[in-house]
């Protein structure tokens, strides 16, 4: 495939994304069938960052951040960049001065499998990144790679214009077509944990309230008084 | 072995616990020998915490809680889990949910060889985790494992009962039997160190206080004035 | 080589060093070409230090933190203790004791491609650090290695003398030799800097700042409009 | 997503996917546009394998093997297995008896994101397997996945029926649609490299034969002659 | 505790040693419940060793081999040692001197939680060896360790005189007390495995000589015909 | 720095060269006093390799092996490449094209802080590669780096010019100007080895032969018959 940028993507409904990343990572993920996580080693460089986002999505080369300058001018207001590099590589790609200009576009936040540098100042300009490294490694602008085309970062396929969830907890990508679906799962979820919390703060089981006992029994567990009965 | 619960277990004198986490992990850890120490990608979820308790033991399945369920109806108050698993995985065994029913029944903390997720809620809980990983990755429950058996967890052998103390520089663990002596040992040392402190801010050197110089000497140790005498 | 201490090297302008520092390790590392930055490992232990001084170097063995002692006698008001290991190493070498006896010395930091320990405490007294793992692992001090040699620390060639400026980016060493051209080259930097800001904040684009659409049609970069005219 | 099982996918032509596999892995991927590689960690469990098949892919849970049996009644002569799962397992999911029921199905290989185990039984049987991990660790089968849906395996999207070529310098995916535009190009680049290797081996340099002199002049390279001179 | 030797360890049956070691690794790690695996970094140093003996255990310091030189006097023959490290460490605490000490007593093998050096010769010499490493560093002899206490080694507890079975597929341990049993278990398990090859050999599926296709479709696994029915 | 290449270094002699390469990595590490080992991660890509040869040191970028063609013009007969690189990477850098073309040359081998392909091929050349991965990720040629200066590969400082030597337990650098001295203590270390290998296959222990037991008994190690007493 030769190096290309694609103009025109379609992105999920702004209300849906909003609301997806109103849930959370962790019941998202859950409401997808447990797919889409990025792998944990992506972290945010400061806590408490609680993101969703349509992707804009890159393909750069170790140690090259030239394609970002590029995504950046497809960017519209709502979006998240996604970066994925074509080898394991932790060069400080995205710093203040690309924080900045991604904000003035509109840029909520950047998801990048490599790393991030100036992040003192990203965390005092309240810029959110999901990164698998800081480092103020300084990369080159010379080799093409690709904006807007499907990727897999952190583990993750990430389609342009997909939804992007990103917080304390990691990051987990949802198909844009399954992004209504997903939410609704999502309500329904999160619906049901409220009762439970109470349910369980008030001392009850979780044995009890799912209703385990007879499972585990059926599986096989055996309860016994003392060590000495193992 | 077949899968088994221990329903009692011994533990070590309340006063005891409270007071080995007074002393902190380095502490306990040089009280003893310098063992028992967890591998050190175990981290505190959020800084600052200082926890001590008797050890619940969980062995666990990758990409499996069933048995962290199972385990809290067996924590008594001043208890903490301590959940390993037969191989090594990150998944986010344990949420908010979890948490909030450990708490209820008692449990002061937990030290999982595993992920943790809805680290942003545990941290407003002030609820004490430490983990080899954040994330969000769902588990099912559909394999048995064990509770309150010998596991080793992160490197460390952990009977139940035994004493664990957690703070920002990992995790330790204190054979119940050993608890007594491993505090008066921790005491004593303590006790040496605000003397210890008071003379290096002073500006006196280890060099004089330990007197290492004439140990250093007669290992070989040569001082030159000048890079060029090397 | 057999182990030695040398007393007298030869330091940095103290006025370059603090110059130095405040540029902080990202623009420090392009100022010199995209040298001198030590391996993404090396985090602080505490967020927002940032510090610069001259390195009293230290080679040490896995396990042992004697030569810490020793080295903290040659330290002079300014300096920054950067230790090396001769194999991976994740033991607590340094804690709260060795912070304050470096302190009382005038050290400002530490740099050490191994563990430490007492972070809490460290924090609690604004000492900063810059370490490969936290561990309460206890270190012996049995074995001789050496103070004020050149050595490899995380990746990166350390004199004695040479200036280390450490930030929440890393760790970079400036030959000491090379300071005042690389704050020469830092300070251009700089400047330039506000500039690019405000322009790229007020929503002109680095492509266009930069000049780059000739560069990247030249290259070959095709735009298409849809993802099927990929 | 629910667990599914998809019965008919399409594959590339035998011959098409036989000239694939001769070019091996370095040739395939730099066809492909250096694109499709797996992660590095995936090697063969047993040197000098070298195959190419359809993919027949596989996501399942870590530790947990079930879906190994249901994918492989999919299998037809020619295939290979791609096995993704949903987190990070180094479980041993795969061993001489799925081996043998594998070959006797036609299938000629195994990549696997996880570990296999029997490997010294596979290497007897000249079985063929890249894996992340050699492990005796064994798995249950208790949870679905799914068969023949897309995966992310070591970090390579791979859909059901793409070709796969594995030697003994990784994993390279090819989708099915580009199989024949690859293979043109790689034969291309075959085509090449014998006329290359002769001048090379002629002594020859690869600056000349690239014509690399005038573009290092133009990017500032410097020769000087003695150390002194950089 | 203080370091100590324990001379007098009970040792299980040799042809209980033996009939468990032909087994392998895999088949006794099964026939235990999934239990006693070491971790999967620990790999022989040349293949095709295989190996079961009496762990005589060496609690040893990072970089220090001292303890190996005091455990070699507790080898009987049938022995092999089992090294642990009270800390991460690679260096190559052992080489073919030892490793001809170790063999004049009657060991039969290493299996070692650091590095081991050597290892051309180790192979010519035919002497098996599993480690974490292959690295030729040297290490020092100063520091104290134990010999023959419980040890932790790379993930998995092991008693003095529990037998320890390693082959290419890694490293399990038998605790003494249960070697009969296991060997039972492990007969049984072996015992079906012929029949179960031929019939996996002749085409017989998985899913059906283990019966699984009802428990598949109670799970709810889903079969459809074409990509586009997911 | 600018990039520049470096035409004219110094050598060691030839006949010390290759007297250092018959010693081997562990003992010429040894004889310089345990210093200047590569890290464990540099492994052969074949076995049973043990060469020496000046360093030809390159340093390279990221993803980008235009400087590998640059430096096999400064190579004479009996050098090795070192390549180092500006961050950590694993790309294929080096295959068998560049292998013949340094053979051409009259290069003994390769020692990369980085990726190496064409494996199979290389080991029917018999071409000797250390590296730190191999892949088949291809590289581009666009960005300068330097040849013939000092760099840091894999932990080592290697100036150009100095002595490398390499085989299966690893890789170690002799500075030119120790070599005759390494040498000479490499000769007197290798001389005691054959008598101390003889008494201790005679059934002597290390113990003894070494006179340990009173440093050992000084340090405190106590004997006890029984696991009881300890």
């Amino acid at each position: 495939m030769t190096p290309v940028v694609v103009r025109n993507i379609e992105r999920a409904a702004t209300g849906c994304i909003a609301s997806l990343g109103s849930h959370g990572v962790a019941t998202v993920h859950e409401a997808m069938g447990r797919l889409g996580l990025m792998k944990t080693y992506m972290r945010p460089i400061w806590p408490g960052a609680c993101i969703a986002g349509s992707a804009v999505t890159v393909l750069a080369q170790p140690g090259d951040n030239w394609m970002l300058h590029v995504a950046i001018e497809q960017v519209k207001p709502g979006d998240l960049l996604v970066v994925a590099v074509t080898a394991d590589n932790t060069d400080g790609m995205f710093g203040d001065l690309l924080a900045t200009s991604l904000r003035a576009r509109g840029g909520v936040g950047l998801v990048i499998d490599a790393g991030c540098r100036d992040v003192a100042v990203l965390d005092e300009m309240g810029f959110p990144v999901w990164s698998r490294a800081i480092s103020a490694k300084g990369t080159v602008k010379a080799t093409l790679g690709s904006v807007n085309i499907p990727v897999v970062c952190a583990g993750a396929l990430v389609n342009p214009g997909d939804v992007v969830v990103a917080d304390d907890d990691g990051v987990v990508v949802v198909p844009r077509g399954d992004a209504v679906a997903i939410l609704a799962a999502a309500d329904r979820r999160t619906a049901n944990e409220a009762e439970k919390r109470d349910r369980l703060a008030s001392g009850e089981l979780g044995l009890d309230m799912y209703d385990m006992r007879g499972a585990l029994a059926k599986a096989g567990l055996r309860y016994v008084d003392t060590p000495d009965e193992v």
